[in-house]
């Protein structure tokens, strides 16, 4: 995104806002806990992002700065072995300390210094990074919403987060194949002025044969059909591996799904609702929508089916499973320094997922954005549609 | 402790209000937490203290009586098969709810209750489960400050509990061997108006040949010899588990102290502080015992040993490992229903600890208390005295 | 066994003999496999007992002594730290070589290389050691014999050892009480001319009360009752670690045992044959004894109940759990050096089993023989008596 | 492979007798151990082969065929689902039992069943399935060779196979970077008479940019200048998986090497042996490939461009890594029946290598065969050429 700094700092402004406004319906101990080592603890995220700006930008850029406090830097690095040392992540919830209240200290600390800083004219790269820092916190406030559903959908007294939130939007229009011809199509993010991530980088060409894809996302109803047929009982459908992780984990269904007398519920932020078969179906594994593909007798799109046909189908309230591996585009570099260990290492047993979801903030979605996760994965809001 | 009903319940007030009281230094995150799965959150022990007066008194003896929440029982139930099924103890630490305020309503709920009930007066056998409770709920307070201890100590800023809480008494008198004669002797506890454990009974008696039993505790100062003298490289001294745990967990020191700067360190209750080597050794495991023992060419007293000749040393500020395996007396019965969940099903292969340490509550120790834990524990106050 | 230089190298020649004997029925590859990690290959075992007799005569006692293989005391040393590095005993099923030949050839040439020293005179010690050799040895036969019934019992294909070994002899008697009155019992080895481990001594005094003790071992038919009263399935008869382990491994019966067409089935040295309801009940774990006795409303006898009232009663056939802890005798001292290691450091968390068993080799049992196993083991030929 | 019955009855019958020369060399014990999961004992191979052969055409196409034992179904079927149930993979090393003449005898007697069999004209399909059948026992082949290595390069007495087996051919040539030009290229196997797998299928069209590719494998010389500049220390180099894996096996240099007395050693066919630098590299996973490609600023070609430029460079002596993850062709149809479990399961989380090893059999090699492991794999005689 272009922006002259003053916009830039807005936008940094108005990203810090809405991290502490996704949180506001949570209670002290809600920060806390982390029931799986996938899901941090909320109040992780709010410290995690903050020392992004901390260590990248005011270390970095700001005269005789201050930290905040020195054992920040080893509480909430996440994975940037460049940075140092880390506390490890699966004990991320056994820490009470620093508190809730000290988290937003040191938000604000860090905001207001970043403004300051900003105010006075920084170099081009200074300006790149915070940038990069917004996206970041962007990502995390999709993490914040789905690890605050793992936390309140794991709780067997299902709390609410939030009445009003819109997590399953109805596609009220009918199926249809689009279809698509063979031939060359250029992938990849244009290098123009609007930011991307480097793993959406170098634009280049792809040959497609011709194809179908869906206009639409796979529902509920077509789910509880596959259900109903004993879909997850016949390992025909299966990847090995999935086989093997859906009987280790006695998978059975969707995660937040429950049975209950005779009826299929779902925990949603809006607390356990009964199931709407309209309602474009959330929280799959790779391994789940490809056993649902092969029972139909179909297939997932590839990225590049996607991205190539992606302007003739509305799209944006699921992340959507490719049949995709997370590979790197010819000519991929990675960026220098702690930044370049943001995407590339972890190109070589992940699934790519395109689109955008419910919990996606504005201004962090564009049709060449990569997401990626192992294919075992449900707890983000994940869908998918067919192709042939 | 005989009592009149009236005795017995501001008994009853009295405890419930400590288990409050060590409470008050906490923030709300720290009732969440648990960093492993033998400690359990704050919050966790006040609902099941308060639990177990609800289910084994309110809903047995109370008419009409309402239970705070329905769900509670399966939350806060800790390992009373009878009672039904449980929340998985691994996982108290994910609930964020229900919340800390919750719990304290939920507390002053049931003790209201039981104050009204026993204001009417109630069948003897709901006194006698009231006492049992009432033990119940000390035990509990002792492991909430364990716990405690646990959760600060293994957070990377060592928060401050309580400054004045005395951890380390220093034992100011000369080492000696108390000389016991051989003889029949008496063990268990008398079968007169003091409560007691069904596990301390039935009183019976033992052989003892002549032995030696040192009227003090091992102090910090003799440990750091051991250390020095490479005893945790020294398989001969280890028992076969001893030396496998040692090794698997890379036990180099009792838990708590650090050495940083040539000097060893040690977390207390008041915050990190230099070790002194004249205050008792605390937070070894049986194993690290014996190997001292071995060391020295001495041994553990068992528990009829140390019984015997309580009453010639001072003890009270460490829970004292002994050479006992934790088994049933001659006569043993346990008690009938969930109360008899509590003590039997544990002997098999648990040791044997005496005395009481820093973190018992008043009125909660006495020469026949028989303590239980597996060989490796260390996050009680435990010590121990030599015998030969 | 006080025994002439002479007497004592028959006693050695007649015990290796009786080790190769036991291997007669097996293939070849019947040496090398590992099933579990507690069992060991044949071939380990064959190479094991005679590795003892190297290290601790050979090397030390004989002149100019050539080693068979530079590697071997690497390969078959158990758990002698004294003595070096060992291989990691999960692993030893993995070694194909040295062969089974090599092994045959290695215990004959350590077998004459014994029988030369000793024809030419030793010093005292290097006698006691090789008596300590040669019942090492006898242990290890009975090892022998449980361990291939547990490979052939975990292969489909039930392949028979030979279909004349006694293994469930009948008590044909009738079930009585032998009644045993209170007071002071000595127990342990008499410090005469018998060979007796260290873990026998010293004899001490311990007082019993009253008692009664069953002059026959618990049943087939018997445990069949348990087993239709869903005594698995009733957590009030079992420790809460026996529940825990009931559950994790899926138990619902002593091992080796099958259900089949709506009959039980056991696997013998002879094959899968018809269970007897009047053998013996054989290949429990201490657990299901316990078990069994509380559903009883009785007890097992501790290891000086057992001892006290032996004589009175038939014993040789099972291994029989008792109620009572491996612990060390009032006085008892480990042997100097490795083999110091034999005993002492394994009490800690096992339970002691009284008697022998249909695999105990001759001269190889004595009413003061103290067996150790973990609670949960039951590839011994274990079985038990009550008391109350 | 297009051939007449006979043609096809002689192949099967050479491929059957390459079997047997390879377990030459073997002692009956060599034949029963399993050191680790992934690797079979030979007997399994051996066995498991032929089960295929029996399975799918003895049963189905032979009147009144008998089958030899009933339960070998059960013990060599390996992943077939289709077929029934089957004797968990990482307990094939616990059977001791069938012997290894047994084996030899049932593959006899398939061997002659089949060849009697086709001797009076069976269907095409069943022609199919033989020929099928012959290409997976050659695969097996390969598998023998390479578990045999792993069973006797981790047996500290590495024992020798046979000391004529040349098993790192030198590339005596000089390291050139062959150039492809930008466009489209054909990829995939043509539909001829050749044998190929499904996973080969169907030929494609796919854009490549320009690219230049090494003529020449990397040599243990250029990996040894990787360690020495401690490229197993650099977290940059390397994915996040396989920096974890790296640390949680301790990783230190490529399967069978040995650092002692200052040198570099490899475990080979031949005896461990003092390595040449000059020899193609080994035993690698992929992720040490990526590692050092990244290092040398460098990395892995594609399948694509390795398929598109093959014909300019030697290959055959190392399943060389690409960067490929193992995926679909666009129109991929996986055969029908248990027959289908052969590839199509696998394509979620492997990579692909290319080309073939010194352990592939004759005729089972093609420019357009797929191979695919996990990345940490390294058992294989792997190895990789660098792309830019």
């Amino acid at each position: 995104m272009q922006t002259t700094a003053e916009n830039l700092v807005s936008f940094f402004l108005e990203t810090r806002n809405d991290s502490e406004r996704i949180c506001k319906p949570l209670e002290i101990e809600d920060y806390v806990v982390q029931p799986v080592d996938f899901v941090s603890p909320p109040k992780w995220h709010l410290a995690h992002v903050t020392w992004f700006f901390e260590e990248f930008i005011l270390k970095k850029y700001k005269k005789d700065y201050q930290v905040f406090h020195k054992d920040f830097s080893y509480l909430f690095n996440s994975y940037y072995n460049n940075v140092g040392k880390m506390w490890f992540r699966p004990m991320r919830g056994n820490l009470s300390r620093p508190t809730v209240h000290q988290i937003y200290d040191y938000r604000h600390y860090v905001t207001d210094q970043i403004e300051e800083l900003f105010s006075k004219g920084v170099p081009k790269e200074a300006e790149d990074t915070l940038t990069i820092g917004i996206h970041h916190e962007k990502q995390h406030q999709e993490l914040l919403l789905t690890d605050i559903k793992y936390i309140f959908g794991h709780n067997p007294l299902f709390p609410k987060y939030d009445d009003a939130f819109v997590e399953n939007p109805i596609q009220d229009f009918d199926r249809k194949w689009i279809e698509v011809d063979e031939g060359l199509y250029e992938i990849g993010h244009q290098d123009s002025d609007e930011f991307c991530y480097d793993n959406e980088l170098e634009r280049h060409k792809v040959w497609l044969n011709n194809y179908k894809i869906s206009n639409k996302l796979v529902t509920n109803g077509e789910y509880i059909e596959f259900i109903d047929s004993h879909g997850y009982r016949d390992f025909n459908l299966w990847h090995s591996d999935g086989w093997a992780w859906l009987n280790r984990e006695k998978i059975t269904n969707p995660l937040y799904w429950h049975f209950k007398d005779g009826e299929w519920f779902q925990y949603t932020l809006g607390g356990l609702k009964k199931i709407n078969p309209n309602e474009p179906l959330s929280h799959i594994s790779y391994y789940e929508a490809f056993a649902f593909a092969q029972w139909k007798g179909l297939r997932l799109p590839t990225e590049f089916e996607w991205e190539a046909a992606q302007h003739q189908f509305k799209w944006g309230s699921r992340w959507e499973w490719t049949e995709s591996a997370y590979l790197p585009y010819p000519g991929f570099q990675k960026a220098a320094g702690a930044i370049g260990e943001y995407n590339g290492k972890f190109m070589v047993d992940q699934r790519v997922l395109r689109g955008a979801s419910v919990a996606t903030p504005a201004k962090h979605s564009r049709p060449t954005y990569r997401n990626f996760f192992q294919p075992y994965h449900r707890w983000q809001f994940t869908g998918f549609r067919l192709a042939k």
